[in-house]
């Protein structure tokens, strides 16, 4: 096994994280001594052991004289629940690390490389980088941008319709695709929808999958009129304690004070949104608010799920977001197709 | 090599005639002696030997004695250019006749299996029957509706638009995509548009493949008001003779009158074709009339380029066809899709 094999193996530990790590990114580790692998380890969760210091108690045998192949940059500072790894690792005599990704995160960025490079330590860093930071997306977009990743999901039949004029929406696309939404939702920190959607639907937003134990996301709901319906499920089942309004007027229901945020625009919101730690959010609709998020250019990848028919009139997928060139259409890229039974679900990055 | 296999063979040798054959189906034949192929032919156009005719014009030894594999019905009438093949199969002591699929054309149906089974030749026919019919699939259509198959291509962004609000539309999809209209486009008799697109984009409607010296499908003008450009390529250019437009008023300009076909619905205009024996039609727009024809259900294959981009506002690819319950929304079935570069073809059967 070479560099790119042992780095491949930490992206595999790292996924072990996934959906539980918020806001720290996804990292594995494996430790490897004499051509051999003595220690793998990953962050479990936040507020757990980082993968290096995971990996490190794992060892079979002493890590002195050994090279640790890990995603991310081992981290320098101190304002966190856990030790800095760097430190760590020099104390455990690490003869060399091998690293995919700086940390984008401007307390670390480089530092981290610096204080193991001071004590002696051999780094060689950019190795499989892109692939680093695909895994990474939100955690890398966020830092860079102080802004949340915005994954937006959209299912339409063909010729890009949601709902027949009469207003008929539901189940344009088929369990599997349900099923896999429930998943996409495991991974984002949190679930945007507008008011109208809300008073429309009335939807969970919550994860429902078979012997699923994982992390439930926060509910995120934006209102410009602040008129909610008071009895809607986000507002009153065990979960709305995790239920925050972004709203551009006063709420006219009783709920949380600290649950409601009041926002001038978007971007305002999603500044608040960092600054609450979100870096991964789920966008589901409806239509008018999905189109706010291209307006803004807020949105970092979309998801579209496609039933493979047409309904001719009624609600558009999107609406009008201001394009006025087709040379500036927002394109998607790393495109990536999979049919789900009957439907097929093409996902990219927008930005 | 068994009964399947070589009737897989005639499947390729069918396709070496095709859009030459209009409006007769694509035939292949294979001639087997003693577990031998002796002899392969293929129907390679209109008016030409039959596939049987032309297998045994290549017969490396006498096909007495030998079975032949083809993939439609031999036929029995006499209303056209080649004496009937069933006859000729006989009259070679062809020993057994194994087919894919019945003829539907009333005028066959059974007929040659019949007139072989009267002279004592064994008859296996029902085999690989749904790969024949794909094959053919507009001939069946044709011959059991009365009617020609229609083909539909819309090319959209994701979010099913075709044009910015401002009209912007041009080069949507790109030069793989057209380019693989064009060898869609000779795969048809004729291309199909409105007014509308004739007005606006004023296209050439004719195949440009590189060192193509093969047939130029009709031009197909649809028109309720009567109001054509005068000047457009399709009323001017040197294949203006296979322009016919169907109108639902009187033409404005000078063109010659038996190109003329004055018609009170869409219904009218499909058993006309029919009658002028257009079995397979590519219709390319623009929206209004795929509209039209998907509301009276005259839409057989939807091909859709997919340009992964978003637009926004805009024109639809389809609207409103009167489809008032979800439950009822035309499906695509044997469904297809592939990457032509950038943009994702996906082509379904539609009933």
């Amino acid at each position: 096994m070479n560099n790119e094999d042992f780095l491949r193996k930490t992206f595999t530990l790292a996924t072990l994280g996934k959906g539980h790590t918020w806001p720290n990114p996804l990292v594995g580790a494996v430790i490897v001594k004499n051509g051999r692998i003595i220690a793998e380890g990953f962050h479990h969760k936040y507020g757990g052991d980082h993968a290096e210091v995971d990996a490190l108690k794992n060892c079979t045998e002493s890590p002195g004289g050994a090279t640790i192949y890990v995603n991310l940059e081992p981290c320098c500072h101190t304002n966190k629940h856990t030790p800095p790894c760097a430190q760590r690792l020099i104390l455990e005599k690490i003869k060399k690390v091998v690293i995919c990704n700086l940390d984008p995160n401007p307390s670390v960025n480089g530092q981290g490389v610096e204080l193991l490079k001071a004590a002696g330590i051999e780094v060689e860093h950019g190795i499989l980088a892109q692939l680093g930071e695909n895994l990474n997306e939100a955690f890398f977009h966020a830092q860079r941008n102080k802004k949340p990743f915005i994954h937006l999901k959209l299912a339409s039949s063909l010729d890009g319709k949601t709902a027949l004029p009469s207003g008929e929406s539901q189940w344009i696309t088929g369990p599997a695709a349900r099923n896999y939404v429930h998943q996409m939702r495991s991974e984002h920190q949190g679930i945007v929808v507008g008011a109208e959607t809300i008073r429309k639907d009335n939807p969970k937003l919550n994860v429902r999958l078979n012997q699923y134990s994982g992390i439930q996301p926060y509910r995120i709901i934006f209102t410009k009129s602040g008129k909610l319906p008071a009895d809607a499920h986000v507002f009153n089942d065990e979960l709305n304690h995790q239920t925050l309004i972004y709203t551009q007027n006063k709420i006219d229901f009783n709920f949380p004070s600290e649950n409601i945020i009041l926002i001038k625009n978007l971007s305002e919101a999603m500044s608040d949104l960092f600054d609450r730690k979100f870096i991964s959010l789920f966008l589901e609709g409806g239509s008018r608010l999905a189109t706010e998020f291209m307006r803004e250019g807020l949105v970092q990848r979309v998801s579209l799920f496609f039933n493979p028919s047409f309904l001719g009139g009624g609600q558009n997928t999107l609406g009008d977001f201001g394009l006025e060139a087709l040379a500036n259409k927002p394109q998607l890229k790393q495109i990536e197709s999979r049919w789900l039974e009957g439907d097929l679900l093409i996902s990219g990055r927008l930005n």
